[in-house]
């Protein structure tokens, strides 16, 4: 069987394999990042017109685009409605960018650690894949000016709010030098945001795409985490220079984003039931937070450091012990506990041990204390 | 700028601009393939369970998958819902069968003409694209194993039935001659069906992929011509050795299919009133293409030669001077008729001048006579 080159970098997903195993009835899966069933919103489709059921444009619907343009300029990103590219899902801007750039052997920058499926999609097209080293409030500026002299990447891909799987936010002073920086070397920057509207405690965090001068940009966002992932509608705003060709890779990916996923979306964006929706998923994904927080005191304050995540979806734990934490998985499994090994978020999954990402909003508080004693002794237990 | 390699085969579109040009008020165009506005069905959306909002698998609905299998079956494909994936549009087994096959160079089979999103598409990835010269009942046997022999392609591309842009549909014995061939030298058929069912005369044709005995394939379909295009939803079933790749392709290029165009669809799927649709579909296209033939006939007799389709949306006219069709869209849009030239359809657009696609289904019968009287002149009147 002749397949191409890039088929021997398709790795069978860990993630898929995890979440299967979470589907099994009785388990306590800590392990993916769904939105809370019960907060799906209700919507309505009586006033679709008929013809949204034709093709559409590759852009996406004017309105649309109009929209979410209008949303990027509130956030302080310049920028018009002809800039904004409606998706099959925010994680197309990976295809599409991959696309845009990558050859085998093309350096890009990413954070260490970084979503699963950025690093999947960038390894498939064959880039190296550079860790940038994270602190507390953001990158190590020294580290990520010594990488962008010395190796060039062709972008750097960052999710400086709440980041999955960190939960990480950039402060706005590492925001200003990240946008700095990247000007400076006039490096493509591309900032993900799908969890910028799950914020719990009100910390203000502007894109950093807003502060650049001069590098080229790709800003992506998503309705999967606001409204509903079924609809497949996320979206990316890129500069002028970039744009017709994330255009015609779009087109000929899949011509266009389907047209009635969009209409709901349009019902949303800048309306007052959208707001009330936001407020009550942060009320809701707040309290589970806060749950989650005390029951890992409880049970893993011996056993990990973590910070209390702001926003997003998910806590990080780093283990004082540093196991392979992809080892824990069958005894915890075991036990009907599932939850995703940090290794894997690292481009390097070897050099980085003992990393657990735990989601919070899944498992009904009244579970929460037993799946985590469960697998705090997983972890007590392991040689 | 630093893109990639791949970038430097991104084509401007030309049909992108034909159809921005054929969407000026006043315009006639036979330069697109939309299903006619009026023959949308009306869809309802009031059962759609609120769970659909949710993310959902990268292998598409269960109860779909085996919906799609078991029309496959009824047309003589072995398979399972297992090997059934669901797509964001048929256009997108193209992006995924490059990816699974194309490295820089890899040579690839294709009917000459063939689809011009797959031309695209593949030499995007990098393919050496090889013409299959066709004949009136299907592909040229002798060329074929001749290519086939010589040049080992990664796989085959055909559109046996009604093809676009040339109307063509394979003879039974081609049908079975060619599955002869591919399982003789163990290459890969990829057959797309947009236009099977959308059959005026009642033609049978089964599927080549029903025919194999070894060789790997992946059959291709859509809900766009059939019932909606703007729900964006297709599919691909595919031999039991490809489909884990695929899936794992799938998954990084978009993660899943919308479900909400999923769910619609399902409605649709073997029952009553899709029969019923279907058949008002036929009757109205088949209409419209004896009006088209009929007004050709005036006013194209001297000029070209051509077959009447017996499906699908286009008539494919060889002109009997041939000229570069590219070179009559500026008159033509001056006396706002729209057409596609037919160069574009095959991989050295130079070597094959002379061809037109003309759409018969959106062009209203009241303006056709008109639009085509005009067209003639520009032909005509071509140095």
């Amino acid at each position: 069987m002749a397949f191409s080159e890039r088929v021997t970098r398709l790795k069978s997903s860990l993630i898929r394999e995890i979440l299967a195993a979470a589907q099994r009835p009785g388990v306590m899966s800590f392990a993916g990042g769904l939105p809370a069933e019960s907060m799906l919103p209700k919507v309505t489709w009586e006033q679709m017109p008929v013809g949204i059921g034709q093709y559409g444009m590759s852009e996406g619907e004017p309105a649309l685009r109009e929209a979410l343009a209008a949303e990027a300029r509130a956030l302080g990103i310049d920028c018009h409605a002809s800039q904004v590219l409606v998706l099959s899902g925010s994680q197309q801007a990976l295809d599409l960018a991959a696309k845009l750039y990558l050859d085998t052997g093309t350096p890009v920058l990413l954070e260490a650690p970084t979503y699963l499926a950025a690093l999947q999609n960038f390894q498939l097209f064959g880039a190296d894949c550079l860790a940038l080293p994270m602190q507390a409030d953001g990158p190590d500026l020294a580290a990520m000016r010594q990488r962008l002299e010395q190796q060039r990447p062709a972008f750097v891909y960052l999710i400086p709010t709440f980041q999955n799987p960190s939960g990480l936010r950039y402060g706005q002073a590492k925001r200003d030098a990240v946008a700095a920086l990247l000007d400076e070397f006039g490096v493509t920057l591309i900032e993900d945001e799908p969890y910028r509207e799950l914020s719990f405690d009100g910390a203000d965090a502007t894109p950093i795409t807003g502060r650049l001068r001069k590098a080229s940009w790709i800003y992506t966002g998503t309705a999967s985490k606001t409204l509903l992932p079924g609809l497949r509608v996320g979206y990316l705003i890129a500069s002028p220079d970039l744009f017709p060709y994330l255009l015609r890779l779009k087109q000929a990916a899949d011509l266009h984003t389907n047209r009635i996923g969009q209409w709901q979306l349009l019902q949303w964006l800048g309306s007052e039931k959208h707001q009330q929706h936001l407020a009550g998923l942060r009320d809701y994904y707040r309290s589970r937070r806060d749950a989650f927080q005390a029951a890992l005191q409880t049970h893993f304050a011996d056993l990990a450091d973590w910070q209390v995540p702001e926003g997003g979806l998910f806590f990080w734990l780093t283990l004082k012990r540093p196991l392979d934490t992809r080892t824990l998985l069958p005894a915890a499994l075991a036990v009907d506990v599932a939850f995703m090994p940090g290794e894997a978020f690292f481009p390097e999954p070897d050099q980085h041990l003992g990393y657990l990402r735990l989601n919070f909003s899944h498992v009904p508080p009244a579970l929460l204390e037993e799946g985590l004693r469960r697998l705090a002794q997983v972890v007590r237990e392991a040689k």
